[in-house]
């Protein structure tokens, strides 16, 4: 069967099922196993045959499509959760509701580098990946079907990943998530009460406190939110209120970049290169109320062993204090500005595969 | 400090931050380490004295408390995440909502055996184990501080358990965990439009179409969910409408326990025996809507690497269809009928440490 989109009866949230993914050696992996690719890797540089055709790659314009020289490209997940073609398809079964899986599924390479750690890329490499995302989200979001474009990254086996070379991934729905869905709904409810952004005030606030603050520059904030669920969660939130991330200058995304990098070379230092995600997020397009919602990165390192059942209940225990957690990685700042403190200010990595 | 209850501003999940067990030696652990207790396991029979008194056992009335010879023992966790004593203390930081940690957290130690496999407990032991479910659930909502009671299993180091001796854990909550909150606001809307309890109209409709049922008794039904999030996803719903979990007979303790264990043996035989998680959901105390919601047991082997995105997106991929998951998991009855099919009519285990 193709994929399926599946909406609970209760809670209203959307589930993709099953696709092209089940038919892959083991279903049970949410990615490309080495084992499929043999000994090479379909990301590094000369292996372009080995992806699906690229969506996107910056390179010099003199090389064709799918030759070896870029920095960045993106290509179509060999084992799509979604496929581009067809129509919604919505439909009843039952109290039931289900509709096509109709979407984008896509892998942005970050670079070149087979071994590569994303803290420690050049700035200008990081700000190119950045920029693939955004030039992704803004292509995907022409096709009216789709209603959401989901920017996340694993890094570490035990964060999802099974392909080491350094990639994210893009993924175009026809449904909203639900945990945006919560978070549109939440910062309604709470702008139609105080008439302001709650995310504005989180930062307003939080600036003020300064126990939370992880880092910051001139255009974003990397706060230990009040009500982690995680130890060592960090939200990153641009200083100016805009609802949708695709509008981000080259300026904030050099903004970004620095910041975000920052974040990942103190999980690094103080955590010893943990599995970690990142997820974006952003309100859908045509959001009607552009004033309610603040786009953001959420950041978080995989360092407990995830029990189950909060899957079930929705119900944390997080063991350090959101206040502990900052302070621990804003402390960093002595190791930091120490020279040779190569760990927040590596060496940039040269290009080519590893 | 101890531990606090915080609400997110925005989502207005709740979460627990810390408290005693920031103490341990490695905090990022839901559960205390073999280290700590050396080579002796607690909750065997002998070494009561290394867990806090007991709250509940079921042993020889002849016997005194905190004696070697009981059947299901039920002591305080030794490194709760919330106290017993205190008032809730809610109040603001600024935009924050926080209460004090207030609750109980309790471990079950469901046999004497400490290398008993649930799925191969005696029937009478199985039922003794959700009777303790019960009488503990009760108790606890006697404390008007209390709004929920989350009665939980881990199994296997994948699924959170780090102690190896077969054990559950009770929560009592002065909140209503997030996605109890989400089906009970879900179950409301649907009976404000159809007049009918969705879980009812499940059952009806699941039931009919039979792709989907994995297991059945007189009194339950067990189903892979149409939008299930985890491939083998279970629940395990009573027939007859119940809000309440804590208001099943003796009879239906027995129905239960053995669909339960039907549904763990059927995983330990078609899954290779995987780390699985069950909870229990249950309308809170007092609820006012009786009609609306249905209690059931949530059951997820954990197949998947988990990919941290989804806890920042609610947003999950599922390679096995529910129709595949139900029939492979049902089709073991083949298997279970032939004589000597002894995963399924194992041998019960003995009492006394293993």
């Amino acid at each position: 069967m193709t994929s399926e989109l599946r909406k609970d009866p209760v809670t209203g949230r959307w589930v993709i099922i099953a696709g092209e993914r089940g038919r892959r050696p083991n279903p049970f992996r949410c990615h490309p196993l080495p084992e499929e690719w043999g000994e090479a890797c379909p990301f590094c540089p000369g292996h372009e045959g080995m992806t699906p055709p690229e969506v996107l790659a910056y390179r010099d314009p003199d090389d064709g499509a799918n030759a070896p020289r870029w920095s960045v490209r993106v290509v179509p997940n060999r084992f799509p959760a979604l496929r581009i073609e067809g129509t919604l398809d919505k439909r009843a079964e039952g109290l039931y509701d289900t509709m096509r899986g109709v979407g984008a599924h896509e892998v942005v390479v970050e670079t070149p580098g087979h071994d590569s750690d994303p803290s420690q890329y050049s700035a200008r490499q990081m700000v190119e990946v950045i920029n693939a995302y955004r030039d992704r989200t803004t292509d995907l979001l022409h096709d009216a079907r789709f209603r959401y474009v989901l920017v996340f990254k694993n890094h570490g086996t035990a964060a999802g990943v099974t392909l080491a070379h350094p990639h994210s991934q893009i993924v175009a729905l026809p449904v909203i998530p639900a945990r945006i869905e919560a978070e549109l709904n939440g910062a309604r409810q709470y702008f139609e009460y105080r008439g302001r952004c709650v995310y504005c005030d989180i930062l307003s606030q939080d600036m003020a406190d300064t126990r939370r603050v992880v880092a910051q520059n001139a255009d974003f904030v990397a706060l230990a939110p009040f009500a982690s669920r995680f130890p060592f969660e960090v939200v990153i939130l641009p200083r100016t209120h805009d609802p949708f991330f695709w509008t981000l200058t080259r300026h904030q995304m050099e903004a970004l970049a620095e910041i975000l990098q920052d974040v990942l070379r103190r999980y690094k230092l103080a955590l010893k290169d943990p599995p970690y995600n990142y997820v974006i997020h952003t309100a859908p397009p045509g959001y009607p109320a552009p004033e309610v919602y603040h786009w953001q990165v959420e950041v978080m390192p995989q360092l407990t062993e995830i029990a189950g059942f909060e899957w079930g209940s929705g119900f944390f225990i997080n063991p350090i204090t959101p206040e502990e957690a900052a302070r621990t990685l804003r402390d960093l700042e002595r190791v930091m500005d120490v020279p040779g403190g190569h760990l927040l200010h590596g060496p940039r990595p040269g290009p080519g595969p590893g």
